[in-house]
């Protein structure tokens, strides 16, 4: 079932090693068929290399497998948890990617220092935060989907397509896989200039909103200039 | 027509690709014919490694298409403002490349520090300053080309042959597409140096004129001793 | 003899290079065939891209050489010292990869910064003291071998599979090569990003020990979540 | 003349490139042939990719060309002082590698922060004077070369095989032009971890001589322990 589903993810993977957003086994993509509720995902500590559609694991929306001869991600209740609370997301990707992680592991959100920064994501990208010992202890997927939605409250996840975890990595998401690679790219580059640009100015100094607003439309709703369409 | 223009570009299109100053789709490069007034440059959000020679769009300096199927880079009123501003480039290159971004978020230009710099370009690499609310909103991208300009008032052009805008990034020229991405090249690999050179020296030192003089001089004007010319 | 294991040996060193842990002829990658208590090792100086299996020098527990044409790698009795102390253990890898040496430079262990730390190692990654004078000017590769042991004295090594020598660089290990260089590959990924985490915050802010716990249990020990077994 | 030198020094040449030591054009390799007194160098401005045997090409130490179509690299002066005041190196490498140059811009020599340098260098890498303005303007590259020279006044060149020229970059020698380019490669690294270093310990912790000296009598002088003699 699903096969051409598998087929992205598969890819969407395998390009995680290639966009050097991964490295060994780590991280993981998936995507959701909403019709059928049921989601594809990486299986558990296999190699990018030798990763096949076949391989690729289908899960319903409360972890169950589906299909599949392999264990699926041990991400993929937080994926399922992101599903649910984001209901227009098509695809997700997990990484450790360098700065992205540096950031995380701050604790920090990363503040709008450019326009590449607005091309895609319209606010600051945000930092959630730790996980309390019990949520680590019980459900700890579950419970970083959860911190991550609870990030999310008063934000729309398509305007602001990733998420850093505190102390762990990176979520990034998009309407299909392709997009959620594409997130995740634009979020370890963003991460990495505004590391840079924090030591050149010793703090950053913010873009003003209708910089940021002019930036993220171009690409974004109904007046873009940005593409073919 | 300028079938020979549009697979020099496309070519230099594709090695923003392979110089690493590119991701997905970002940036772009255009050539002009100054004989017929038209300018050739990157259809928008195409991939890179799918382009071809055919997909150019060629415009006038007015910004309409003269032929080509798909529609032009979103950044091409900027690169018609430059192309008007500076009489004597053939080439242009748009990139968000790291460490030259880093710059541009934080308003600096990039001080000469070394003669890796001062064969290139003759003074410290500009910064515009930043766009006003009512020039982001109306005629960015003209806007864009414009405080360029503005910046290069009292420069010679040839002389620096890239600048950076205020929180967004690159543009680098040249008398040809070649030398444009060269430009692009050297000033990425500056702005890197510069930035570790100020780490380790909490500043910079910078460099004495008459070195910076000597160096540029070897691979521009009438006494060159860089090359086979 | 030990065909299987030089070979394998042998995958493991190139796999220094296209890992990017090692440059020219540095670094040396082991493993040790306990029933026989014969070391099966790098050659010293020869290229990893001309290195071939029958290349592999076999030694004994001693260091004498059992089989080969070539000199073992100058290492030999720090890996021989690192399998007498470390029973458990079937690979190790040393290698002066650079964020990790850098840290091994400034003479400082790594702290838990994140999530993909604790993955892997159960606590900071150590850094021995400095060698004495008299340690360094008799039985050098014996002592360094001894230095690590004694940083370990109350240490798990299959725990925290790595570690910094102060002044030097990287000591890795697991129970396989195969894992040697896994340890290796993530201990130069935390080195890195607990680099710049240290940038943005300063200082950085540790992980609490439930979220180490939670993480390394995943994947070691008999409740692991993560992999297929 | 020189055929199988030629092929050589194209080698190294384009292995400057492979390296990752150099952009574009910029850099060179070189070697001498002291029988003869003739040093062959790679042309000016020719692309590393397309560069073969034949367009090397051969002065003498007056710089005269011996053989060649092509005009020699724009340092070959500098190249032949340093042939002169060292008459012991056979290859000579020069490059802006990105951290050596920061160092360089930074007019800082490197310190001995491990035992990566201790391998390769037996002291600090020095770091040139600026040169005078009359120094620049008559004689750049002659003088270029004496003033390393007058660097190493009290130091042997080979056992520093490197040099940094203030606000400039590097130039690094060896024996043959094998070793010229692995000092490059050696230099390139240890800036690169200095530089680290510093930040991690905001100044470095110099490394002890008796460690200095181990590492470098492994690899040079009459008891080496590294390699195969």
């Amino acid at each position: 079932m699903l096969e051409e589903l598998k087929q992205r993810v598969c890819d969407q993977n395998k390009s995680l090693l290639s966009h050097n957003l991964v490295l060994l086994t780590w991280g993981n993509a998936s995507a959701i068929d909403r019709e059928s509720g049921l989601v594809v995902i990486k299986p558990s500590g296999i190699s990018y290399e030798s990763m096949r559609p076949d391989d690729m694991v289908v899960v319903d929306l409360n972890g169950e497998v589906a299909e599949g001869n392999l264990r699926p991600s041990s991400d993929v209740m937080t994926h399922i948890e992101l599903y649910k609370a984001f209901a227009d997301i098509g695809g997700i990707v997990h990484t450790h990617s360098t700065f992205a992680t540096a950031w995380a592991q701050a604790g920090r959100g990363i503040p709008i220092y450019g326009t590449t920064h607005a091309d895609v994501f319209r606010e600051n990208v945000p930092c959630t935060r730790a996980l309390k010992k019990k949520e680590v202890e019980n459900g700890y997927e579950v419970n970083t989907g959860k911190v991550i939605a609870e990030a999310f409250r008063k934000k729309n996840p398509l305007e602001i397509p990733a998420v850093l975890v505190k102390n762990h990595g990176v979520f990034a998401w998009g309407a299909t896989p392709e997009e959620a690679i594409s997130s995740a790219v634009t979020l370890e580059q963003i991460a990495k200039t505004a590391y840079l640009t924090e030591t050149l100015l010793k703090g950053g100094e913010p873009v003003p909103d209708y910089l940021i607003k002019k930036h993220f439309t171009r690409k974004h709703g109904n007046d873009t200039t940005y593409g073919q369409d």
